[in-house]
């Protein structure tokens, strides 16, 4: 009767639909993922920040309510306060820009890269909690800062790893000014939000999508001769085409030129592609837009977009700060890496020695263990010592532990992937042993 | 008349009571010591989970509730359902692993570093969105799991630089055998959350207070015997005391025993003072709990605390797993650190050179930054070349950057700490010089 009244009072351990657990499998290969990512941002002088998970929700609904009002995680808190958690890190960054931009210094180059929640419904890998990861440049606009953020996009696809990625890379006024030729000016939020989806529902479908909204087959015709014209073209052949059908060189062909010829000093020109099909949907870019592609996983999608905007923070301060920026999905991307088995994700062993040893020695353990952590080897010690050595050999694979070290009679570390075993005199031999990860 | 439009509809950028920006010179040093405790946990085997911000409220309030109840952000989400946001770090684990112990193995050796809230009054240094890291062992009741987390505490510790700091650890099940034996096993509750504010309220105060519990002043002169029988003796003194105290030699006598015999095994127990005044309040510790004090700052409270509980998880499964674990308050350490004047929250500067250069020049800077960093060397370039030198100098001084690059008439590199200057020939002769941290 105890037992059954105990079982029932039992809370069944779920989590909120949505929503999940980051087990050491996934958690370890996405700390190890997101250091790579923070020292490539290091090395660009880019400085981390953080701001708080819930703010007043006027604040981060300030604009642009509609579609995102219905999908965040909003409330009224003890004291009667109407808050929210953050929906991306955007918003807080422009919020925190308009507190802070005297204290942090302007030209401001920050990464943040921390969770945001959507109430949005949960599909195929997507997720109502997801980490973002952010860099912007706020304070300069010059092709100077576009290239240095593409550069950083450069350097943190290449430190983690991945083998074929392509940047496309658009220029939102380039194709403003080609609309305003056509006398579609009214019509560009539209035409973008369609132009936007070509990857989504092909060519044959934006087609007849844009002749709706212009009413005009040669018009829609013209549009996506704009938007393929990179097809098969080289950077600079694509860039000339473009700024052809926008009626000749203007601000916008000229930056885009200046952001080549960096991209050539910098020898990374041949990872980025002019595809004027990219134009990010959202209103708020006005120069530079980008999105990125695994190259074996085009149906992926992108997994780093972004773009230029013109002052970020206007709707709290009258501070003009132009800014670039980019965003990493993390999630999406280690979804990626997973599917192209990169060895980033492979590894997600706890220790990289398991000393097994017996109740007498656990002294000897203890010493053993110490003297290999301060040579930086990670050491885990099984502490069961009456446990049968089954379950070890278990315990050492769920872990995925490459060796083991047992005390007597003498110290014998076993390599558990060939099964082979050696006898060493000391801890110091033993040591250099042990390959680092 | 617009412009007065303008201003009417901006939003005033603050934050939430009780909440705050990390800014660059506060998240730099804090991701510093976070990943300088990640490599220690390492070290020791044990492995990184998240769980979500969100819980069902039951999950989260299932026992305890009372006074963690009114401080919780508790709200109805879109679909209806009671959430709520973790308050600690420890119930979520509780929930992880009924969910989970199949799948990870048993013993679990975890940490996991992130914030919780609490919506309790602010007061100084209290903020209702805080960083916990906490770090258990479960699925082992034995010394030598006790003097893992012993040992990794003292490592971490020592891995910060921090020069003086104390453990104080004690045994519950010690007093609560002493107390069962003093005939005051009833009010051992009251008792224990009393003991547990000695350094708050004073020798004096708690005496008064147990008389009142205990109804009896002889009584409570044996309990403040027993809780100040640490004071100037040996760890070992200290046990013999106590262990006669409790009439005689026990489970836990022979356990505290054990782990000092551990600790002496690892040549730290110079660190560990036995204090039998350390209870830790909260009801569900059974073996040993400890505290952490800075010798040069007892007034800062412990800055890592914790202790042995039994069947953590009871409440979402029937699966028996005793644990012990420590939790150390990244907030409050970080304050006694920066108090202390420690070099860990010193630098926080955003890069290691800073090139400065011409509008004519901007594709050389690019070429010099990307070699500069390909070497490691954390480079920012200024991004607007027609700025005064003065506006330069006091950007670079705002992000404590220590070297300036420019690059014509020759490649000249200028210590901003000493203001002098030299002159290279190329790129890879000056790199060299730069002294990275």
């Amino acid at each position: 009767m105890a037992s059954y009244v105990i079982i029932k009072a039992m809370i069944e351990p779920v989590v909120l639909k949505g929503f999940r657990d980051s087990l050491p499998k996934d958690e370890i290969p996405k700390k190890r993922i997101i250091r790579k990512l923070e020292d490539v941002f290091s090395s660009y002088g880019f400085v981390p920040i953080d701001t708080p998970v819930l703010e007043y929700t006027k604040i981060l609904l300030g604009k642009g309510g509609g579609e995102t009002d219905k999908q965040i995680f909003r409330f009224q808190d003890n004291g009667g306060r109407d808050v929210a958690m953050r929906f991306d890190l955007t918003v807080p960054f422009a919020r925190f820009l308009a507190a802070h931009h005297d204290e942090v210094g302007i030209p401001f180059k920050r990464y943040h890269i921390n969770k945001v929640w959507r109430g949005e419904n949960p599909q195929k890998g997507r997720y109502r909690e997801f980490v973002q990861c952010d860099f912007d440049i706020v304070g300069a606009d010059n092709a100077e800062s576009d290239y240095e953020i593409l550069s950083m996009m450069h350097r943190s696809f290449s430190a983690l790893g991945i083998k074929g990625y392509t940047f496309h890379i658009s220029h939102r006024a380039l194709f403003s000014i080609f609309l305003e030729n056509m006398g579609l000016k009214d019509a560009a939020v539209d035409i973008l939000r369609t132009v936007d989806k070509l990857r989504k529902i092909g060519e044959d479908e934006v087609r007849s999508l844009l002749e709706e909204i212009t009413g005009d087959k040669a018009k829609a015709d013209a549009v996506i001769q704009y938007i393929t014209a990179g097809d098969g073209s080289s950077f600079m052949d694509t860039l000339e085409k473009l700024t052809k059908l926008a009626g000749g060189e203007n601000e916008a062909s000229a930056r885009m030129r200046e952001i080549y010829s960096l991209l050539e000093a910098g020898g990374i020109e041949s990872s980025f592609v002019f595809d004027p099909s990219i134009t990010r949907g959202l209103d708020y870019y006005t120069g530079i837009v980008y999105e990125t592609f695994l190259d074996a996983l085009p149906s992926l999608g992108s997994v780093c977009s972004g773009g230029r905007y013109n002052n970020l923070a206007s709707l709290y301060t009258k501070e003009e700060l132009p800014g670039v920026g980019s965003s990493i999905g993390l999630d999406r991307l280690m979804a990626g890496l997973e599917e192209l088995g990169s060895p980033l994700l492979a590894n997600a062993s706890s220790a990289d020695v398991l000393i097994v040893h017996g109740k007498e020695e656990t002294g000897k353990a203890v010493e053993c263990a110490e003297k290999l952590r301060g040579c930086g080897i990670r050491t885990d010690i099984y502490l069961n010592p009456e446990a049968k050595m089954k379950k070890i050999y278990s315990y050492a694979e769920m872990k995925a532990i490459p060796y083991m070290l047992t005390l007597s009679p003498a110290l014998t570390l076993k390599d558990l992937r060939t099964r082979e075993a050696k006898e060493y005199a000391s801890i110091s031999d033993l040591q250099k042993e042990i390959r680092l990860d």
